[in-house]
């Protein structure tokens, strides 16, 4: 399926003139990958926002949290962030220009494909991948150069694996095909690794190092054991939260596609790993979606197969029901906000291209005029972070299951003589004792074996020392055999993580179009219920005798919670309504004389601009049916109106 | 008007137990003013957001904007706070302990005066000021020492400024009373200033200072020319934004009232500085307000006068009709979320505590039990940040009114001749030119009058140099008459801003109490419209008969719109009940055996704890009457409906 056609130059003018979104500090020159929403943009991510936690949250009964943003170091450096949240960059001593390394390498070989291929005379496909036009702006013009037949293979095999590669690996290629600055052909430094966290400093000391949080999960995590209670210990459950996280992106682009700050909106499913069923997959079961498998991108290909979740599960595509429920509730989500379904896929994360801490991958994918974006990722995360803050603070993050019939266990345990114990090694009594309790079933049979050889254990207790000895009258290890009433395990997580920025850029593309029949007329085609207003109000003329109807009309429109607004400029009809069109504003009411008289006005469809004429109370009772979560058809909502025919617009 | 008793022990017990919030990374020893809120304040929070939204965005049609936290140096440096929004601070060189200066002194002073006054056998008056309980902490304990007259009446007289104090000021206090480490006797550091601010560097060079946003107003006030222009062109009109703040404390403490990352809800209405009156003051002129006037608090007074806004702006104590407006449309906000007439007050700001940029501002303040805390601030920021980013980015932000009547206007302008100016100064050309056009009226006279003395004039500069000399036959100064048919001014604002965390603090406090007659089980009066939950379903007992009836009703409940929870555990009706009534869950729904007969549930009401009995239908209906912005009492909401005597709780 192609791209349909966008002229990205009129919606980015009509974005910027209707202030949707802009560059922030603007009147200072801005700031790369910081935007402010206007009026119609902070609309439309509230109500996108609105739906989210109604279809989420309420729906599903989630818990939501709201977390700070501010985060100390230690619980990054615990949940990996600090050591592995990082991009590689290069710089160019002479320019003092920076570069994202692995954009850099696949940019450039790119460029030398399509060159290779404009040599050879065939036509350069369009890629498919992402984010075309920035590619196009960087390497500027395009040599038509012919490469060796295995030279093109090298450099298709290094593309498909682009994501996978450490940064000196990335500096090898830079070598080994002497990729330099495109734009001047200098040299470049050695790939540096670049954390991606703000950093800053919390409290006057200077001294507690903190980030900007990148990701709103870890307050989830860290907030689980009151999270269950919360949930009167009820297993399996869901906590939600909303609210902006920060990347330091090393050269953003794609306006609202990377951004440096952006508002998330994530899930955290705390599922039990031995049975991730879903009590409501069935009621999902049947919806079909467009699903990209990591087999097939392994063969290098990117078409999908179009299946319902049920299928896939059941053939094992989709790992389980939980991971498949939610790939169904974030389609249908997504549908509802106005996304196109031939534009949106499933693709499954490579192997090679997972971060630190999932287990697997599938990303929500929407088609815009840069390529395919990931817009809502979906992973699961195993027991990763739960294990990790657990070991690092020595607080249990874990569900206590009471079972229905108790559990015959046999396992190595150690026990020691405290009276000796304590005596003998003092104060680093508790980190040794620390250190034999957190052993692994493996690594006590081990130390069970050396005791009972050599009737002593010698480990190596951090803090304390290499070879610290306990001898056999300290302690023993043996295999003990004991009755469990309760399981005690720590939950697999499921993360569905949405980027709202990203899913109203790409909803606003997909829905946008030019009136053909017009002057070319642009019109934004937002269901009713994202719509940043929902109803135009306007008067045939500025005659003061529209005015009480109109204030009334407001009035009515306020009570019932439609946001509406009025356009009484000198302006015609017609273009008052092309403006609106522009805005995405799907109702419009006119007052005209007749309405002066008998109450009547007429209710105008912003995508088929047909009309209907009624009461004042029965186009209010309409549009009532007709904006809301559960949003009637026009055909349905308008039944019973009389068609008008306008003048022409 | 004295405090009512909070127990603020069992109140804290409940607000954590049922997690209403927490301290941010518990697991990993927290971090002071850090604070992440659970389910219940989570949901809090949304519904006092939702009814802001509608009570100030929907209902005057002002323009919401999101822009980013992250900000430049420059944007803040420009506005002040990178030179002016600090705190003294002064440092423990023995301990390690870090000090605010100003609540140290103050701290100090008012123990000795406590002291003081137990010396003289007197008892000491409670502290009506602010966070008593915090001050009690600090300074441990308070020693009975007479003071001399002349002592007392000199430490009265600096407490009643303290918050006009200067950093040396507050050292030489220090110094002149020997303030040392309450807790140690150890001697502490000059004062030091410290930015509140967070700061950060954006982008991978490291060298674009930047910080997290103290306010959101800065926002707002960058893109003035794109909102008048959303706003075609029309004045006045508001932009409002809700977002976090930053603030890095010195020594945060008092829960939620003084943390490091909060919600904050901010307006900035921009009118012309020649005309403040609002055209709906009509609609709230009769709103009674309990005011604390500058003048009373200079004669060392606190009483209110509780008078109505017009009254208020008749008299001049308010100033104008547009911040009245706005006094009394905050009163009606936070009456609606529920806070106490009783415990609310508007206090002006005394001309020694005004932020840099304030004009006149008037804080509403709520009682709790750390005293009278600020949680509206409504200040006019005259021109003040509009002015200072114009001047620093040479971008005009201003309205251009067409006049009715053209203007004859008087005044110096400065002729440069181009052909010689150009040649002579080059690259220098420009600062001049725009050295010169900045000039006030009263500059540009004396320049002229040095022209027409010396046939030349000297002036400095910056960047050019000291002495640049303009020779007459380049330049011309002179008074001319002129037609102007178009006025340009730089709006006024006005700015109501809201801390939604303290906010949330106070009304929780205002809505707390204990059942007397019951086992002393506390109480959360939410009003419905803000409380989490609105319904609690309980079925008389697990009896599998009563689940579809509550699926049923969660369907139904859902489907309108209602947020509900269903708590089926074995606990005793009145135990469940009780466990909601903490949760301020206004409504309570039970399913018992003739409902599953007749379709008929009780509804019980929190505060009273009256039940009546109908269908599940006219349940619903009423449950819906009760539970939105313009919610109807519990008597109106179930007319009609049998009253129903429950077994006791």
């Amino acid at each position: 399926m192609s791209v349909p056609a966008i002229d990205r130059d009129t919606l980015d003018g009509l974005l910027k003139r209707r202030f949707f979104f802009a560059p922030a500090f603007d009147i200072y020159g801005g700031v790369s990958g910081l935007y402010d929403y206007g009026p119609p943009g902070c609309a439309l991510q509230a109500n996108v926002i609105d739906v989210w936690r109604k279809h989420f949250v309420l729906e599903e009964d989630m818990l939501e949290v709201d977390c700070t943003m501010l985060t100390p170091y230690e619980v990054l450096k615990t949940s990996g962030h600090v050591d592995k949240f990082a991009d590689w960059m290069c710089r160019d001593p002479a320019t003092g220009e920076i570069f994202r390394v692995d954009h850099l390498v696949e940019e450039v070989l790119e460029s030398r494909l399509k060159g290779d291929k404009e040599a050879r005379g065939e036509t350069a496909e369009p890629f498919a991948g992402a984010e075309e036009k920035k590619r196009k702006k960087k390497v500027k013009e395009i040599k038509a150069v012919k490469l060796d037949d295995a030279v093109v293979a090298e450099y298709e095999a290094i593309l498909a694996k682009i994501d996978g590669y450490s940064g000196p690996e990335l500096g090898s290629l830079m070598q080994k095909y002497n990729i330099v600055n495109p734009a001047t052909g200098g040299p470049l430094s050695e790939p540096l690794e670049f954390n991606l966290m703000f950093e800053t400093a919390i409290g006057p000391s200077g001294q507690l190092k903190g980030y900007l949080r990148p990701e709103t999960a870890q307050g989830q995590f860290l907030n689980f054991n009151k999270l269950l209670e919360s949930n009167n210990t009820k297993m399996p459950f869901a906590s939600a939260s909303i609210g902006k996280s920060f990347r330091n992106e090393i050269s953003p682009r794609s306006g609202l596609l990377r951004v440096r700050e952006f508002l998330m909106a994530e899930i955290e499913h705390f599922v039990d790993p031995r049975d991730k069923s879903h009590p409501r997959f069935p009621d999902v079961a049947n919806t079909k979606l467009r699903l990209l498998s990591k087999g097939t991108q392994h063969e290098g290909r990117t078409e999908v197969t179009e299946i319902t979740i049920g299928e896939a599960v059941q053939t094992g595509l989709v790992d389980n029901e939980t991971l498949g429920y939610f790939l169904a509730r974030i389609y249908m989500f997504l549908i509802k906000v106005g996304v196109d379904h031939n534009r949106l896929r499933f693709r499954q994360h490579m192997s090679n291209e997972m971060a630190h801490y999932a287990a697997d991958c599938w990303d929500a994918e929407l088609q815009t005029s840069y390529g395919w974006i990931e817009c809502v990722g979906c992973a699961d995360r195993s027991a990763y972070d739960l294990t990790v803050h657990s070991n690092r603070t020595n607080e249990k993050l874990v569900v206590r299951q009471t079972l229905a019939e108790p559990l015959t266990v046999e396992a190595f345990e150690v026990e020691l003589d405290k009276k000796k114990f304590g005596p003998k090694f003092k104060k680093d009594g508790k980190k040794i004792e620390q250190f034999l309790t957190s052993r692994t079933q493996c690594e006590l049979e081990d130390l069970a074996n050396e005791l009972s050889e050599k009737l002593k254990v010698t480990v190596d207790v951090e803090g304390v020392g290499a070879s610290v000895e306990i001898e056999k009258d300290i302690i023993s290890i043996e295999k003990k055999t004991r009755q469990e009433h309760i399981r005690e395990y720590t939950p697999n997580v499921i993360e569905p993580s949405f980027g709202i920025g990203r899913i109203l850029y790409s909803l606003i593309e997909h829905n946008f179009w030019i009136r053909p029949e017009s002057d070319q007329r642009a019109v934004l085609s937002f269901p009713p219920v994202i719509a940043p207003t929902k109803v135009l109000l306007v008067p045939l003329s500025n005659n003061e005798a529209f005015e009480p109807m109109i204030n009334e009309l407001s009035r009515l429109l306020r009570r019932a919670g439609i946001p509406a607004k009025v356009d009484d400029s000198s302006a015609t009809i017609g273009r008052r309504y092309a403006r609106n069109d522009e805005l995405g504003t799907p109702f419009g009411v006119t007052v005209d004389f007749q309405s002066v008289q008998d109450r009547t006005v007429t209710l105008r469809e912003r995508d088929s601009t047909k009309q209907v004429r009624g009461t004042v109370e029965e186009v209010i009772g309409a549009v009532r049916r007709m904006v809301g979560q559960d949003a009637v058809s026009w055909e349905e909502g308008t039944k019973g109106l009389a068609s008008f025919e306008a003048a022409s617009e």
